[in-house]
This record gives structure tokens, sequence and C-alpha cells, in this order.
């Protein structure tokens, strides 16, 4: 080490704490999705993490220059992650001396090459407002999203692309915000109480529309857990009351051939995910059929 | 073209749809989001994508390049994006005569080399639950929003990371749907309605908290059109009173030097971000400002 340098502090494992930096011509989220994707292949080391977003002039990109230069004087190197579109941008960037992962620059060029013609490598706003309509698509499914949350209007239900069944506490809201929010659809969730779970039969105001099903389900402990946070010591909280409601609920799915997916295990990301796959085969399912129809 | 062949389908512009394909296994959410910030520059071309997550074994894989090379026998080569991480699932996915743009492989090595250390290459879940004390609080998060929006509850006010101020109508709910969901902050949103805004004062609920207040404006000319569609011919809906509502909150703003964002600008996404930048600098001025103190 120099004299006058800082040592650099301790991360967990002892090793030093990495500084990483997002950098985008927008708001960041592709070079942070990525980068991520990158660094969670290193559980064992700390990242300390810096986004800087909107780099859109020539003298905001001299300014992150200085900014990484300065990194680099110190003692450990840092990572850099770069979704820059624009070349006078990317190319001032990369004067630094720190090393950059320029997610932009190669794989540009290998699109280019597949589509035989140049891109605009243009600042886009790949998370702007872009697409009006499938923004304001996504603004309505949100409030539509927020109306429908549990079961709080069975209005418009007819609307709904997707509808939630579950006991209550098994997920049923976030996934529905995050359906709305990233994919634009519209979103009802309806709490399967004790009356609906002691009947034989799906709850009359769901039954029509049974192909945009899903029911969610989790673990007896988990549902426990995370009801005594709310009430604690509740017969609503309790091992028995959860591991009833949710045996009755997946005999309901069961019986009507409703998919299940068990949130205890999955991410609102991983199970948005999954439904979406699920929707799109129903679509070509439906799609071969009409067209065995008509042929 | 060979007999038998179908001609690929018109774009928009006359030329070819190009397929596109996201593999991952996970949920493909790092190479949808990486794809499409390329394939925004190319705004004249008409892509239709298909998203495979989950491949997780080689017999995925091998599926995904019979599906792969089956559009390769097709008039227009494919653009494949891949973000799989284990080295035996992505070796067979590149046995696709497809090009594939890998946004793993040679940036995984970069990674290694400036970390001196060689990554998991495990099928990781960037989009799982992850962080579980990170994933709970976000679900905390979306929940506190939903019950604080629409100034619906004033409890707990003291717990909000951020508050928006805003006339109705100009966007507060979706952007704090984003900042919960996304970013796990307690998100209160509170509608300027005419007596605050006839008012010189703040609403007394916010005042205290005006450290953590931001206001989203827009033009007069789009809330107008947005409160239309919900109330057609209301004095509510009024370009007089649109412009009457938007100059006051202004006002209100500029007096309490709460910062301001235009949302007819800007998505949800540029926002978010514009409002945690500022939460940031305004905690390394605390910090300064801290260590001003002790020093």
């Amino acid at each position: 080490m120099e004299p006058g340098e800082q040592p650099a502090p301790p991360a967990a494992n002892g090793g030093p704490v990495v500084p990483v930096f997002f950098l985008s011509d927008s708001t960041g989220i592709s070079a942070e999705t990525m980068g991520n994707a990158l660094l969670i292949q290193f559980p064992e080391v700390r990242f300390e993490r810096t986004l800087i977003p909107f780099i859109q002039t020539i003298k905001d990109a001299r300014r992150v220059v200085r900014q990484l230069d300065e990194v680099m004087d110190g003692p450990v190197t840092p990572l850099v992650f770069c979704t820059a579109a624009e070349d006078v941008i990317r190319a001032e960037l990369h004067r630094s001396r720190a090393p950059i992962i320029d997610f932009f620059d190669m794989h540009m060029e290998r699109v280019e090459a597949v589509l035989g013609q140049r891109g605009a490598r243009a600042a886009a706003r790949l998370h702007g407002v872009g697409d009006i309509v499938r923004y304001n698509l996504r603004m309505a499914a949100v409030e539509f999203t927020i109306e429908h949350d549990d079961g709080q209007s069975l209005r418009a239900l007819e609307k709904a692309d997707v509808i939630l069944l579950a006991p209550s506490r098994c997920g049923k809201t976030p996934t529905s915000m995050y359906l709305a929010l990233q994919h634009g659809l519209f979103v009802a969730n309806y709490p399967l109480v004790d009356e609906d779970l002691e009947a034989t039969a799906m709850p009359r105001p769901v039954r029509p529309y049974l192909d945009r099903c899903f029911g969610l389900t989790t673990t007896a402990e988990r549902l426990t857990r995370v009801r005594n946070e709310r009430r604690p010591g509740s017969r609503y909280a309790s091992l028995e009351q959860c591991r009833w409601e949710l045996r009755r609920a997946e005999h309901l799915f069961g019986d009507y051939r409703v998919p299940v997916i068990d949130s205890s295990t999955k991410s609102v990301e991983e199970i948005s995910t999954l439904i979406l796959q699920t929707l799109k085969a129903d679509a070509r399912e439906r799609d071969r059929h009409s067209e065995g129809k008509t042929s």
C-alpha cells in the first residue's frame, strides 16, 4: 500500500469491499439488472453499489470519469457496468482508467450484423414513457388492480386478465401489483375466506372466469408465522387453522383444475413469469383449436 | 425462397418481422431487459418476442435448440439473447445454429478477472426470493403503500420513506407502487385537494415530514384529459380547475422547497430514479453535516 492510502474496509469474509458502478444515459435499470445478474455469482464478495443514471452530455461523462479515476487511485479496482447508447458518451466514459464492462458496444454490433442495418445508437428511453399506449395500459392496470385488491370490488371482474385466489396472506397482493405494473395485466385478487373454503364449489363471483384463475399456496408454517405478525395468538393465525385453509384451498384448486403456484419458494417475479407463461400456452392452445375448427 | 416455405409476414415498414428469443435459466427478466435495451435502437423493425424462462436441464436446453433451429430453417434469422449462467446449459444452447448473444459468457470472464476469483456460474435467482430480508421488506412496502394510497391512512406517516404530494390524477399511485415493489420504499401518497390548495401552508399531516416529500406535477392539458376520462364534463375535469390546482400546487412546493417532478414527460421508472437519487444526495449531505459537527 502507498503511504497515505486508506486500507479498504473489511468485507464479511475479510476481503475488501468492491466498489461497483452502474452507468447509464437513462434510468440505469438495464445496467443494474444485467450487472447484478453477474454479481450474484459471487455470493462471498461484498459490493458497494453506486448508480449514476442520466449521463447525457460530454460534461456529465467527464465528471463520471473523474469519479471513477479517483476510485482507481484507491486500493480496490472497481467494477463498472455501462449501457450508454450514444457513441460519443461511451467513448468519453471509456477514457477512464477503470475497466468498463460495456453491455452495449459489442452486443450492438452483433445485433446490427444479424439485422443487416445500423442501430440508432441514441440515448433511448427503454424505461421511459416509450410506447404511450402500452404505458397508459400499465397505469390503468395498476388502478384496476388496486380497486380489485383483496376482493374489494367484484365489479368488472370480466375485465380481469388474471384472478388470483388464495387464503389471506399467501402473497396475492404483491403478485397482483407486479403483474399490473410490469406487464399491464388487469389483476383481481380474491381472498378465500372460511365460507368459501367450507363450500365444495368455487365462489360464485369467480366461477364464470375459471380460465383466468390462478391459485396461490404456501406452507402452513410460513402462513402461521406471517399471520402471527399481524394478529398474534389469534385463531386466524393458528397452525391448525392455516393447515385447514391451505388443504381446503388445494382441494378447490384441484377440483376446478386451477393452476397452483407455491409462493413460499418463489418470488413475485417468478410467480408472475409462471402465470404469464401459462396464459401464453393457453392462448396458443386456443389458437390451435380455432384453427382446427376453421380448416 | 425454397418451395413450400412461407414468406415472412410483412412488418410495418415492409421489412420482415424478426423473431426474438430471450433464454434464461430463471425468470428471463435480465435477458429481456438487456435485449430490449438493444432492440429499442431499431424503432423501424418489428420484432416478435418469445421468452423461454427456467431452462434448467440439458433436456430443456435441447428442446430450445430444436425450436431455434426450426426458426433458422425459416426465412428470417432470429435474434437470441441469453443469460443462462450454468456452463453446461450454455454450452448446450450454443449448439444451435442460431447466433446467440450471450450476456453472461464474456462479461463473466471480465468480472472474474477484475475480482481475481471465479464466479459460481450456477443458475442464480436474481429475481428469486434471494436476500429474504430485502424481499420481505419489499413485500411489507407494498402493503404499507397500498394502505397509504391516496391519503387513505395518515397513520404511521412517520414510517414513510417518501411522501408524494400532488393534485388528483398526476401519477402518484403508480409511482408509489413502483418505489415500493422494486425498491422496498414505504411510500405514502397524499392528494392535494381544494382546501389544501386554497391554504398557504402545507397540509398539517405532512408538515413534520417535509424532508421526505416530493411533489408531482403535469400539464393542465394532460390533467384535464385524464380527468375527463373519469368524470367527463365535470368542474373537476375542466381546464380552468386543472390550471388552478397545478399553479397552486407549484406555489406550495416552491414555498416549502419540495422537489418537483413532471410526470407528463417522465415514466414511473424515471420519476422513481430521480427520487432515489435525491434521497441518496440528501443522505450524503446529512453525513457531511454530521461529520462536520463531530470533527
